[in-house]
């Protein structure tokens, strides 16, 4: 397809054109591991990964189209540096293990960056087609449900919060440590929902996410809807945490605050 | 709506409509939980109770228009027995903690049994519009991606096999132990599914699936659906399970005794 290039797109319709783009990619794929003729195939072929570095070459050409000078950070191919001083900061399927047991709780992860962090961030689940964005002026989601507006919840107790991480294994003994003991105070803990948590806390219906060795592209677009949608991302210190690594994402300060102060003891690794 | 109660509808056809009740009744109060203006509200209002309520009085009224003959087994509101020797076993919302949390691995349960066990049953989950579907010469599923044959998985090594549960709790500290010994042989173990978790062993995605302290209602149309597709559910002896308690579901038959093993000198409890 010939685009028009002479009308530069927004940095959101262009994220929303990545996110199409990746999702065509890589639905093909999904759930196809499991199938009684794929189990006889034994020359290696792995779908996640077909999957992974169609949807990342995918989005690559486009921006190589629309943004030649901002740089891009991708999971499956690394770092392009930019002349912008703007990164786009991409994971083409975060939670390949969701992906292999055919759960949609893997996303597409978008992230405009510059130096300030993420500044607009995109979370896709291309089979249950449920987008979640939030940027400059934007925080929606669209989905079966239709458009919805992002806005994170007002729980300020954490014996009233809902609290989710992706294993119950969280990382090191210390950090499974600090972990339990923002467990032992929630009202209720859940597991396994990948990048699908943030989203869910994004939307309103979750009060904490809490996760340990992260990698940059597995936060960056997660950090920008939250925000967007008025909670808070940091790591267990309260300090910046786009470049990756333990990571607290709280719907509200007072929440933030309470989180903060059972895992603020934790050692640094 | 007027019936035309002079053509008796199929079970498979009578399943389908209980669903798609439930799926009516339940979509509305499905994520209202997290908005702002619910949480302000502190009438005691519970939409999770109310939408199980609501979904099971939908069935239980179409069961007495067309099955008068048959009992009734529900969640919400006990048993009603019957003369027919079948009995309807149903929960209208099995998951009440994901679906609080916004997350879509909650179901809706049907299963049709008769003195032999579940011979039909229906996972469906409302907001993805999945719907699997077990019982006499159909074993299949429909949703976004269309209509699909379900089939279990040929892994036969424990070494390869993906294993969910809900919590990781599991249960008792004997049935945590004999769960920990199956997970520590298997290729990957995943929380959080709910039901769910068994739509996609019946799918071909997930090899097993363990779980103890379940009702009737909640393995019924799973063991249905199971079955018809290629698959076994006992409990952890090896016994018939549709009466609760402890599950043990498997992809096929090697499989399932290799996990037999593991789990059956778990003292009764």
């Amino acid at each position: 397809m010939t685009e028009d290039l002479s009308a530069r797109l927004s940095d959101l319709d262009l994220s929303n054109r990545l996110a199409d783009a990746a999702r065509d990619a890589i639905l093909p794929y999904f759930r196809q591991a499991g199938l009684p003729s794929q189990n006889k195939d034994n020359s290696g072929f792995d779908p996640v990964t077909a999957a992974d570095r169609a949807a990342e070459l995918a989005m690559r050409n486009l921006l190589s189209q629309h943004r030649p000078e901002d740089g891009i950070w991708g999971e499956e191919f690394g770092r392009t540096p930019g002349e912008s001083g703007r990164e786009w900061v991409i994971d083409p399927i975060d939670g390949t293990r969701a992906f292999i047991c055919g759960a949609p709780t893997w996303g597409v992860l978008i992230a405009l960056s510059d130096a300030s962090g993420p500044i607009l961030g995109v979370i896709d689940q291309p089979y249950t087609r449920e987008r979640f964005i939030g940027g400059p002026g934007v925080a929606e989601m669209t989905g079966p449900a239709g458009r919805i507006t992002l806005a994170t919840r007002r729980v300020t107790d954490l014996s009233e919060a809902v609290l989710f991480s992706t294993f119950p294994e969280v990382g090191s003994t210390e950090e499974l440590a600090g972990f339990e003991a923002v467990s032992k105070a929630v009202r209720l803990t859940r597991f396994g929902m990948d990048c699908y948590a943030y989203a869910l806390l994004a939307a309103g219906h979750v009060d904490l996410v809490i996760e340990a060795g992260l990698n940059a592209y597995d936060i960056q677009a997660p950090i920008a809807v939250i925000e967007a949608a008025g909670g808070i991302v940091t790591d267990w210190r309260g300090r910046p945490a786009h470049m990756g690594g333990r990571v607290l994402a709280a719907s509200n300060a007072d929440l933030h605050q309470a989180a903060l102060t059972l895992l603020g003891n934790t050692p640094d690794t």
